[in-house]
């Protein structure tokens, strides 16, 4: 069976060597000294490995059932969505007025990568109600955020988001959910959603469905969509649980992974609804939750490769297969552990200079998160909406493929359910399709997110990425890291030009090429990352580290992320300066 | 449900207008008029749609059961395995002098698809069949032609090949597995092999297991290994069936796909077995059936990925989602197909180039072979040996690949079993894995295959190229297929070049970039292919073919190809000129 430990090293390296959060400024941060958030990730690294990860395969080989009505979870679950909810995990970064902790979202994020690392079936049940607490909190009335807050904080209540139909998933508009008005203020509630994560299950006496539906006689298509509260059972003014609502799931599916978790089709038969924020902004009101989420699912990408990869590393040590070329490395054992090839070695550095770079860039992207909220910051925030569909889109298709690669390090044994490498992968692909499938992440980055506000935010990108060059620029030590950068980064100035001009003719010629662009900006943000990386690490052992192993690490696997990976951006590039023509000559009937 | 159709169009057109079979001079070839080929086409496309692809979905949902020693193969496959034996499809290439129709290997190939397309897990027995038979007539005694043969090319009997022990699999020099040799010749076999395809199963009456083990006494390692055939029930001399020998199936692998075919754990204990081939000279024998199976696997990563992007261009017509950037293109319906979309054409397009440029590889392959056997040529021979590698892990990383860009289509549809494409991604994936993980097929091309007979055979497929760049230079029409087929050429021959002198200081420097070179060399292979396509269809134009469209398409699509595909080469190349610092740098206690 596989297992998981959390990278709290690591974490404490990107806190207070890479990213320095005593010295941000930001409300909240100075209380991240080092003790304190070494005590906090210890804790939540110990409940993610001993209790969440081995109730992982469990929960594959189990999944969920649904009889007359209800969803019964695998085994054990039950017992460690309590031990969750008694650490107080799922209101660790949510208002103390709700019963949270008020800790900043980089101590959220380094959580949530453990949670969606051990098991990330289960972690999507906290995961959705945070969401959909946060959308509450940033919508609702003070009478549903009193109502429903405090439950959900403390995970007492779950959340579910309802946005697919069967004829619509991406294109919402054409959804057919109606809210009729009734005369008590609240709606009528009728329609069918699919695909709803957690939407049905045992582990919590209420669960709090965020529903999108419309509102007859109001706009067309995307602008005619309001946003519901939706509880499972009716909740009384004094806050006690009353009669059922009319919503049940009508069905699970089969998936091909996180079998964990109970994907429902919810039928709202004339349930009881109240409206979330303003009557046809609906879209608005579910973006705080899908933003949030987007972020969430970036972090499964990175947090499935981890998982993946710590399991394939012990495995290359551990197995004996063959001999290494330059001579043997185990020359009393039958054989050399598969570490001595290079090709396994290949494969295990892709794994790790991604794994370990993808967390740098969601721990910068949740420090965005902070300054955007706690200061206030208009940039920031604009920053971290342009990078939304980048850490969304580029973590989860690179964090899926990571896991192939590790599954690959076992041979015939990934294959087999046993080892649980196939786990990851099946449970790592869904990451690249909900929250909107990577298709319109790179739609969204391409086709909005560049253009925002004048271009101003991906201007401030580059800027940030020439002054780090400029700063670094005379020291010499960094130059296998600030030289590649610089060319990653002119290949994505080159990208971003070649769309202003050609994208102005034709839009295809900029959205042909969007997921290279996605791929490219995210190399280029992983780049940036290992170079800043690189620096800490050089900083640390000019002031005599007591753990120089760790840093020299740090800068060889820097070296290898820069010559092994960021050549990427120059085939992206040929590729988007190839244009529409030879994505889009073809007639649909010519197919 | 997903449905397969085969793809006789372009494999009519791969043999007629690109290959030009009739005009080879290969034995054989000169009955392959194009209705000849068209018939058996036709009629094998039929088989696969209507009888083994509706069974593919039933295959993965039920899996095989293992009851008391005996296994049980899903609903319905043994009377479609009793309709392939009918048909005589399993011995299509096989001699007439045991019951086959000794037809070109070109033909086996073409068929080889359907099958591995329609059920890749069913087509498994009758394709280990046809391995082992393949082997029996290589290195096999009259006698025992004349024992296995006839019935193994009817698939009256089927085959398995058994290499893989628990503690070993790449590295067979380990195994364990022991062979006694008898007072009346015969072999006593104890050991236990794991991964054992199709190793025990109701749809034969008997099983012929070729089995690698030790004869004690003989030479260490691998050079002491030697192959047996142990048949399941004991052949009596007048060809009857009598005694069950001691092999048995001890247990069914669970697996990520494929679930239609029993993988086993097989025990010998004490079972007969007679030596095939020379003593000590088992791994020649076995490569004749594991270089037969490579390519039947390269064929299994085309195949999923052709029946793939079937469901999904399909899906991508069909689905309503959205409106074209540039317009509605469907006004009066609610959304414009999803087709219309820049990033879905761009994921077709891969697939489609991928597909069809793949074809046109393994046909190419096919021809060598036959020209190697059917002419005793023995460039043909080097050339498809040095190729061997590349089908297969070029075509089954590839091929996965797109069988995930054509899930990713179907949005969460895609992610849910009922719509089945996630059965093409989970079976696919073994195919990366199996006879050889690709890791050990990069190893072989750079390790081996390039510095075979002095580099004689690189330097063949290099000129190959050149010639036929040099033959198309002048062409204006050509130029959009010459020129990057140059550049990609070029840089193949930079990678080649660099691993000759590094590689000469250490091995690793050219082992380091083993996997970057297969796929290089795998794309310049289709580059090539997309280039003669190119010329085949310029050349059906002008000379006024009935169906311009399909040459239309074939242009745009060899178009994609070279703008969209090619540029990886350089990519690779820069990772393989960083050497094998960047991959061996850290210490294996670093990680």
């Amino acid at each position: 069976m596989p297992s998981y430990t959390a990278p709290t090293r690591d974490m404490h390296y990107l806190l207070h060597d890479v990213l320095k959060v005593t010295d941000q400024k930001i409300p909240g941060y100075d209380d991240l000294e080092a003790d304190f958030t070494a005590a906090i990730l210890e804790e939540c690294g110990k409940l993610n490995s001993e209790v969440l990860a081995p109730l992982n395969t469990v929960g594959d080989t189990e999944g969920c059932v649904l009889e007359n009505g209800v969803v019964r979870t695998p085994k054990g679950f039950k017992e460690a969505f309590d031990t969750v909810r008694e650490g107080g995990w799922a209101g660790l970064d949510m208002p103390e007025a709700f019963g949270g902790q008020n800790m900043p979202f980089v101590m959220g994020a380094a959580t949530l990568e453990m949670f969606a690392a051990s098991n990330q079936a289960f972690a999507m049940y906290q995961g959705l109600t945070h969401g959909a607490a946060s959308t509450i909190l940033a919508h609702g009335s003070e009478q549903q955020k009193a109502t429903y807050l405090p439950k959900m904080v403390s995970c007492e209540w779950t959340g579910t988001m309802n946005l697919t139909e069967p004829h619509c998933g991406t294109d919402l508009g054409l959804m057919r959910t109606k809210a009729e008005p009734q005369a008590d203020g609240s709606y009528r509630i009728t329609g069918q959603k699919i695909f709803i994560s957690a939407g049905e299950h045992d582990m919590a006496e209420n669960i709090i469905h965020l529903v999108l539906a419309k509102i007859p006689g109001g706009p067309e298509g995307i602008k005619g969509v309001s946003l519901f509260i939706v509880p499972k059972v009716l909740v009384a003014a004094d806050g006690s649980l009353g009669e059922r609502n009319g919503v049940t799931c009508g069905k699970i599916e089969e998936k091909m992974g996180i079998h964990g978790n109970a994907t429902c089709v919810m039928n709202y038969d004339g349930a009881t609804g109240w409206l979330l924020g303003t009557e046809h902004k609906g879209m608005r009101a579910m973006f705080t939750m899908m933003n949030e989420a987007r972020i969430g699912v970036g972090m499964q990408g990175l947090a499935q490769a981890e998982v993946a990869y710590q399991n394939a590393l012990a495995y290359a040590k551990d197995r004996l297969q063959g001999r290494a070329v330059t001579g043997a490395e185990n020359p009393n054992g039958p054989a050399d552990p598969l570490i001595v090839h290079p090709d396994i070695r290949r494969s295990l550095m892709d794994q790790k200079s991604f794994t370990e770079g993808a967390r740098a860039f969601l721990f910068w992207g949740a420090m965005l998160i902070d300054r955007a909220h706690r200061n206030e910051d208009a940039d920031a925030d604009g920053l971290i909406s342009l990078m939304t569909p980048v850490l969304k889109g580029f973590l989860t298709d690179r964090g899926f493929d990571m896991t192939v690669q590790a599954q690959q390090v076992f041979g015939g044994h990934g294959y087999v359910e046993e080892w649980g490498m196939s786990q990851f992968v099946r449970d790592a692909r869904i990451a690249m399709i909900y929250e909107g499938a990577n298709g319109v992440q790179a739609l969204d980055l391409v086709g909005r997110k560049l253009a925002a506000d004048g271009g101003k935010h991906v201007m401030a990108f580059f800027e940030m990425v020439k002054s780090f060059c400029k700063e670094n620029g005379e020291d010499e030590a960094m130059a296998p890291f600030v030289k590649p950068l610089k060319q990653a980064s002119k290949d994505l100035q080159a990208a971003g030009m070649y769309f202003m001009q050609e994208g102005m003719k034709s839009p295809n010629a900029a959205l042909a090429g969007s997921n290279d662009f996605m791929h490219m900006m995210g190399h280029v943000c992983i780049g940036l990352m290992w170079a800043r990386m690189a620096r800490a690490s050089l900083d640390a052992l000019a002031n005599g580290t007591s753990d120089p192993d760790f840093h020299e690490a740090k800068l060889a696997t820097a070296r290898y992320y820069m010559t092994r990976q960021l050549p990427a951006t120059a085939m992206h590039l040929a590729r988007i300066q190839s244009g529409a023509a030879p994505v889009m000559d073809l007639a649909a009937d010519q197919f």
